[in-house]
């Protein structure tokens, strides 16, 4: 990890510099504004926002209510983690003592370990004892980890106790999900009358990125309103398609059709704005998750043309979702890089219930701009913010770090909000 | 400044090791029972709190409710103090969008100033507009005054405009006093439409110290009583005496008892834990802050051989309250000192809302032990806490630095919860 800073690599950073801007002039109608959202519909327990940065364009394209990565944050913002996951506790059950972390079933993928114990950690210096429990069948007792930190993860059998879940004695007042559910809910998991964050519905076996980006559109569209802005350079256009299957080629109009409406409008937009770049739209899984079924085209005639493996390929999701629900969704150029190499780097946001706590970067080499960094296989290097998200500077640049972060954990909040209403 | 941390300098530290171990270990119940205290008595919105730690014994001495000294904060934790300012907002008046502070009236006293813009920055960071506004009679301008750091603080003359306060069109919807009201309830506040935080009845010409040590020692027996600990070893023996006059060496009689009282009960506490010192004790005005009418005693011969200039001094307070109920209060000696020549540091701990969100040491060459650190004229050198309080490491020793910060932070959260009982 470095505290290097990648830079926009376009100079199509007009409308982004303005939004930037506008978002520091109007800050204090910005958090009133969210304050008040907060109000009417209280946030997820915790998520985290994949934003794609264009310099012309800052839009979510992933908000993920079962957040991983908490190990790439910064350490030195540790306290800010603690002081939120207070606050969490504090609305959702001040009487909690103990909470009980349900991990991913990838027991084997250490990073994602190192992430549920810097998670665990966060939650014992908040002053509850944490612990943390699989739903995998294969365990049945209590396994330790060594993770490359040199820590180690303990992790447990998760056991049903009438309308309880524990281990063993430790009987949690606030059971915490960090398995997305992705193969359905959990029996396991079914009436319990501890409190569950999120709530199984939050689970992809129940979400649609189609229900939250709706979401997201009307929250953009208030937001923009409020703030004067044009709506579109913090949403990208989204469209959808019912019974898509690709092995057997069939759906696949609707999906033509809206590909070509979607570079149509993006390319309006472009026009617009003087934005000298091809359009390009994203095909992917309306549930699920790790960038499965997942790719991107600039005409509907690659869609058409899709050989057997790409097919397989957009038919499977985690765990073995079928995929029928597509979403089409503008493609946002990721023009923020790093290094000489130009390596593509990706913010992602951290939140706890409504506070931003930080984020990283997902820095990879071997892609490009508009390409998926969150696909299967993908390897990654985190750099951590070196700033926070709430501390910006208005006698700075509009688009100086702890500016720019700052922008990052607005739209991260608007996808938190389109969230909180999915949920509600 | 630097990140030295201060060293014991006694080896009586045998009860404040358990102590603070005893904290780690039943983290989760103190911050258990902290929640549920908050919930039946809000904090107030910001304190400040004077620990003395003499390694046997953790105890507050002064709970400031007008807290000043922001500036000596460690700059790297601003994000924190950002999130509890915006934490404290939301719960007192989410609607707010601009934030009106009152300063006090010593405007050129610059470590003030500074104090007071950084607090401002705070809000405008939280993203509140923010301004200054001053009581002072003399102030019919808008001033501005250069900062030693280089920044510029901007202090307005309030105005009062039918039931609201404002500076001109600044029409605040929340105004938060940072002037401990020692002249008296300033009219020009009084019947205000708009929030006032804190609330008039916690200046100096209402509050008593007395009032808030009855409410801390009945805070620190319920939370020993959770933690199974001795009361003693985090407070202040204290008694008090009504109708005192120095100069005309009234009530001296009650005070000697008292003084006598309390030496006798120290002795006794010093005896169980075979502590080797003096007792001492502390004589001080009930009301009233910046350390006048303060002195240490070791027996009440002392008290009853004044002389002239000593009488004279305990006879006035700040801006010329007249001492006439007066505490008498167990004295705790600073064992933490500083570098070669041993200077005495005293850490100071900050809260907003119920939110710790730092400290630093009032670190004093010239100064005893068992003197008062906050004197009128007193020069000190800020030493800002390096780390969080709100991050302890069960893994490391329980004095290690996170580790005794978390205890201040625990100590000093009773101390506001007394506080906040005392303006319920």
């Amino acid at each position: 990890m470095t505290s290097a800073v990648p830079h926009l690599t376009t100079a199509l950073n007009g409308p982004l510099l303005e939004l930037e801007s506008h978002l520091l002039e109007r800050q204090a109608d910005v958090e009133c504004w969210l304050r008040e959202q907060w109000l009417k519909t209280p946030a997820p327990f915790y998520a985290s926002v994949d934003l794609r940065n264009s310099g012309f364009k800052l839009a979510p394209v992933d908000t993920n209510l079962f957040p991983a990565g908490f190990n790439n944050l910064n350490p030195a913002f540790m306290p800010l983690c603690v002081q939120a996951a207070q606050a969490a506790v504090e609305r959702l059950c001040p009487k909690a003592r103990r909470v009980l972390i349900i991990a991913e079933n990838h027991t084997r993928n250490l990073f994602y370990m190192e992430s549920v114990e810097t998670l665990r950690d966060i939650f014992e210096k908040a002053g509850l004892e944490a612990r943390i429990a699989s739903l995998r069948e294969d365990i049945s007792e209590t396994i330790q980890v060594e993770l490359p930190s040199g820590k180690t993860c303990e992790i447990s059998p998760l056991e049903r106790q009438g309308n309880r879940v524990a281990i063993g004695d430790f009987s949690p007042c606030l059971v915490l999900l960090n398995n997305d559910m992705s193969a359905g809910r959990p029996a396991i998991l079914e009436g319990l009358e501890q409190q569950l964050a999120p709530p199984l519905k939050a689970g992809w076996s129940t979400r649609k990125k189609s229900d939250h980006f709706t979401h997201y559109s009307m929250v953009a569209h208030a937001f923009a309103e409020q703030l004067d802005i044009d709506p579109w350079l913090v949403s990208p256009l989204t469209l959808q398609c019912g019974e898509v299957n690709f092995m057997e080629r069939s759906g696949m109009e609707c999906l033509a059709r809206n590909v070509n409406t979607l570079l149509t409008a993006i390319q309006n937009k472009y026009d617009q704005y003087g934005i000298d770049r091809e359009p390009f739209v994203v095909v992917k899984a309306d549930s699920g998750t790790y960038g499965m079924g997942i790719m991107m085209v600039k005409s509907a005639d690659e869609l058409l043309n899709l050989n057997r493996k790409q097919r397989t390929k957009m038919s499977s999701a985690k765990e073995g979702l079928v995929v029928d629900n597509v979403l089409v969704q503008e493609g946002v150029y990721t023009f923020e890089t790093l290094g000489e190499d130009q390596a593509v780097a990706e913010p992602v946001i951290y939140m706890m219930d409504h506070f931003v706590i930080g984020g990283f970067y997902r820095v990879h080499t071997g892609r490009g701009i508009d390409e998926n960094l969150n696909a299967p296989g993908m390897h990654f290097e985190p750099l951590a913010f070196a700033q926070s998200c709430i501390t910006p500077d208005k006698f700075d640049k509009p688009d100086a770090e702890p500016n720019r972060f700052y922008a990052y954990g607005v739209i991260a909040r608007l996808a938190l909000l389109a969230a909180a209403r999915e949920l509600a």
